[in-house]
This record gives C-alpha cells, structure tokens and sequence, in this order.
C-alpha cells in the first residue's frame, strides 16, 4: 500500500507531518510513504527510510490562498503533485494538513468523485461521553445540500462507520431541530422522508443537537452549512469552557492547589474531548482516501490521521461506497 | 403598566411563577400584574396583593399539545387568556414559560404581527466571557427564511439591543461559516448583501460561531433552523462539559476535597454560562412584548423575564419597531 503524504500543510509543518510520517512507518510495515514537500525544508527531519521516497515540490499552497485558483495555478505544490500521485495510481491514498478548501478541491478536480456522488461530503469522527464517538457529515464540504445529496451522506457514513469502525448495523440520525418526524425546514423535511425510504442504512430518525455528544446516532447528517456551524460550535463552547476553568484554576495559590490535585482528572477530561485521536477528516465520495488532518497537527494528529487512511485503504471503503451508489442507481 | 403573566406554563408552574411574580411586585412599583391560571393549584403560593389581580382559567396548554391546534381549541387555557389581555389592550406585555410553539402560535394569532413584518424571531440574550452577552435571533420561530427575513431580524435585534440593553451603536453580525464576505450558502450570501446596503443597522460583517462566546457581535442573525440548532449545541456541550467535570470531581476522596477548594470558583463559572440571568426569550415583530422565558424557569428566572418586559414597554420596543420597519417600506 502507497500513501501519499502532503509534508508541507499545516500549521507545524513540515516538522510534526515528517516526524508523524516517521512513526507510522515503524507500526504499518506494509505501507510505502511518499512525502511531498520543501527537500531543504525538510531535511533537519528526515531519515533513510527504504518506505519513504521524498519528492521535492517547489510550491507550496498556504492557508490564505483562493483555493481553486490554487489548485488550478501551482502545478508543483506539494498537495498537488500528493493528490496528481493517487490521480496516477501511485498512491492508493493522500493525507494533507493543509487549506481545508484547497484539498477539496484538489479531491474534486484532480482524485475526481466517484460516478453517482453528486456531492463529496467531509467527515469526523467526534467523541461522545461513553467513548464511542460518532461521524458526521457533511461538515462543509457544500454549502448547499439537496434531500438527495443527504441520503449519500448517510450511504457513504454507514459504510465507513461500518468498515473503519467496525459498527455492524451503524445508526444513523438526522440532525434536526426537534425529535419529532415532522420537524425541521424544508430541507430535513424532504431529507427524512428519502432517509426513511432507504432500506441498505439504519435510519433512526432525527437528532438533536444537543444529544450529540450523548451518542445521539452512530452516523449524523447534515447539510454542509449547518454541520459547519455545529462543528465550530462545539469547539467553541469546549475551548471557552476550558479556559475559563483555567482561569479559575489559576485564580489564587488555594485553586491553584486544587488544580494540582485534579491533574490526571482534568487531563481526562481534555482527552475525552479531544478527536484528533479518531484520525483526520475523510472526504467521502471521492475515487480514493483523501484525508485532511487538522491545521493545528502535531506528529501524533498526523500518525492518527495515518492509521485511518490504511484502514480505509485496506478495507476497500471506496470501491465500497462506489459499488452501492452503482447498485442504487441502476 | 400592565403585564399579564401565564401561571400554568413551564416545568415548575404554578409554585415558581407565582413565587417570580411576588418578588417582581416588590420591585416594580408601576406594573400591575395580570395572574392567569388554575385558582385552586395557585392557592398556596397567593396572596392578596392590590397590584396583583388573578384570573381564573379551565384549561392548561402541555408540553406536549400541538401548538396551533391547541391555541386554536383552548379558548379558555392561561396562556391563550394572558394572550388576548394584550390583544384587547387590557395588558402591555406577557410572559409564559409554557409550550413554545403554542406561545409563537398564540402571539401570531391573538397578538398579531406588525405592519411590514414577513416573519416574528424569537430572540435571546447570550452570554459572553467578557460579560457583556449578545442578542441571536431567530432561535427557531421560522426553520426556513428568507433573506429579507434576516435584515428584518437585524433591524429587530439592534432595535432591542439598544433600548433594551442601553448599546448605543450595537453591532450586528450574520451568522456564517466563515469570516470572508463571500462566504456561505445561498442564504447567507443573499442576506449579506441585504445587510450591507442598510444603513440604519452598524453591520460588521460575518461572524463565526466559534467565536460567538467571544462577544463576535452585540447582535447575531441567522435563520431559525441554524439558530435553534447553534443555541441546542452551546446548551449541550456546556451540561456535557459540567457533567463529565462533576463525575471528576466526585471520583475520589483526593478531588473531592479539590472540589470543596475550588466551590466558589466553580460557582462563578455556572454563573458565566448561565442565562436565565438576561431574562428570557422576546418574540420580535409582534404588536407587544411577548416573552417566553425558559421552560424549567424557577421564580429568579420568571423575575428576571419581568425585568425585561418591564424595560421592553418602557421603551417601547414595539413601537419603535414598527415605526421603523414603515419608514423601510415606505
């Protein structure tokens, strides 16, 4: 198995992407890695590896840049030439920490959706309080969704949740603004019914936001807008939560006493809420494992992310997803 | 001034709604208040008061009832009596902490909207780290809406923001997916622009829900299905994150004692992301304040929903809204 590797995206790259790359391939002996990226960037962080090629790339897409402009225009940047490998089939998979839109793009334009997908979707495993976690999706991959761009949502998160996560009969919820069958916008409303219609998912019904963390559905989904919004309103609530508990913990010698006896509790807690440990994001719908890890990854984030694309890669969920939405549209 | 207030809404009626009243006849000596509900389960906790006159009614709405339905049929329950005072001018403004849907029902039905406005929101005051809180709207009146639906709650909320919250120039953001002007779905590109070409609002452009606790806006607008699902989300990953720290803090004799050490500060804490304390939810584009406060309301919550309906008529919000949104379409 090849997994191509974008060394260059993210906010500690190259350091963390090579050091994560480099600890991976101790642990899956059976993958080759190719690193795309900056060589003279890279080099403090390399090692002779005979799984790991480097390959230099000249250019680099950054965090502010348009992203399909820059997809189109920098031929050599090292998420290109990453992604172009698997267009290739030189690498059975990619993962990138880079510009969110700019990997999306690359997916779209050049690994190309799966014939049927009309829409990729992004996907993330969150945690839940009992530790199970749960996918959702789509988490604005498109702004816009129809009812029918939902129900691959809920396609494609089923098998993965099943042959990723091993959920035999994985639930799947529709993120709504009430419990009820009736309840939502439009959107939802048309959803539900096309949910409810489809025999090959364990459709469970809607979902509340508020539940989510619950372990509400195995596999939430949702337009892309909305799982945008919920997404960034978790990590908003959690990390203002967190630093204000901070604050009170660092707010006098007697809290700060506490604090030190709550240590080993307190990092629970964070490790809890913490799914950079679940891997990247996949983008689902696409002819092969893109994964975007997060911004911020450090080398464990990235050996994580890693992990998840050889399961994805060994346990075919592509050819998966491709060989039902066939069957659903013949 | 005369509030009328239902008696039988929310988890804890009638004891803390009537207990909320009796406290807020102490303080606001120009309000008689209008008690609507079951004479006999009231009993225990009234008194006679000469500001406080108590109508007897035969019907309560549930939690449970189908809105419309149910304030359509209950001719005589308290919250469709508490309506119709404000209706015929017997009363200036009401408060429930009943059915939600069947107060938007009865607001829409008994009170009315004012001229011009295609769509009341429902509204709340939310707390920020820096204390000072912001104002989202719609929390779900309407889960589909138009963009012109947005500038109008824009137009509402900054209305409220200043009268209510004394905000000279508060400044009003459009809940997005990102920070960028051309970022979004239809909707909100569409209200977007909408909102840039007024020029009676202080509109600074996107704001992200991460950042919404970080005070991004005094005013936040979106659509009901967005902003009922962002309020949800805050709600229940707040009740996680304090769930999952009690079980730390309660997990040995070694934290419990951290615990007792840290009391006031986690107090505090509770006290920042608690907003029972702003007063409840307003119903903007009715012809009078209509008020519904929190469904598990205890008496400092219900007093604090008649603070706000107390500033409401005062300042003539209502009056204010409509006789801008004449001049917008004049």
């Amino acid at each position: 198995m090849k997994i191509a590797i974008d060394a260059m995206g993210g906010d500690h790259a190259p350091k963390e992407i090579v050091e994560g790359v480099f600890q991976a391939v101790e642990d899956f002996k059976d993958v080759e890695f190719l690193l795309y990226g900056d060589e003279v960037k890279m080099a403090p962080y390399l090692k002779q590896h005979e799984r790991v090629q480097v390959i230099h790339c000249s250019e680099v897409i950054e965090g502010t840049d348009e992203p399909v402009r820059a997809v189109r225009r920098k031929k050599d940047a090292s998420m290109v030439r990453m992604a172009q490998a698997v267009a290739d089939g030189e690498a059975d998979a990619c993962v990138s920490a880079g510009n969110t839109g700019a990997l999306m793009a690359a997916g779209l334009f050049i690994v190309h959706r799966i014939d049927g997908i009309d829409r990729p979707a992004l996907a993330t495993t969150l945690p839940t309080l009992d530790g199970a976690g749960f996918d959702m999706l789509d988490l604005g991959a498109n702004a816009d969704a129809k009812p029918e761009n939902i129900l691959q949502y809920a396609i494609m998160g089923s098998i993965y949740a099943k042959q990723v996560r091993g959920i035999e009969k994985p639930t799947v919820g529709l993120l709504n603004i009430g419990t009820e069958d009736k309840k939502g916008n439009d959107l939802t409303k048309q959803a539900f019914k096309l949910l409810k219609e489809q025999n090959d998912i364990n459709f469970i019904g809607n979902v509340e936001a508020r539940e989510l963390l619950n372990h509400a559905a195995d596999v939430v989904v949702t337009d892309g807008f909305t799982g945008n919004m919920v997404l960034k309103t978790i990590e908003g609530v959690a990390g203002n939560i967190f630093a204000m508990l901070k604050e009170e913990f660092l707010s006098s010698t007697k809290t700060k006493v506490a604090a030190m006896m709550m240590k080993n509790n307190l990092k629970n807690l964070k490790t809890k809420m913490d799914y950079s440990e679940y891997g990247g994001a996949p983008l689902f719908g696409l002819k092969a494992p893109v994964i975007k890890a997060h911004g911020s990854s450090k080398a464990q984030a990235i050996y994580s992310a890693i992990r998840q694309t050889h399961i994805m890669v060994e346990h075919r969920v592509c050819q998966t997803i491709d060989q039902t939405i066939s069957k659903e549209n013949a």
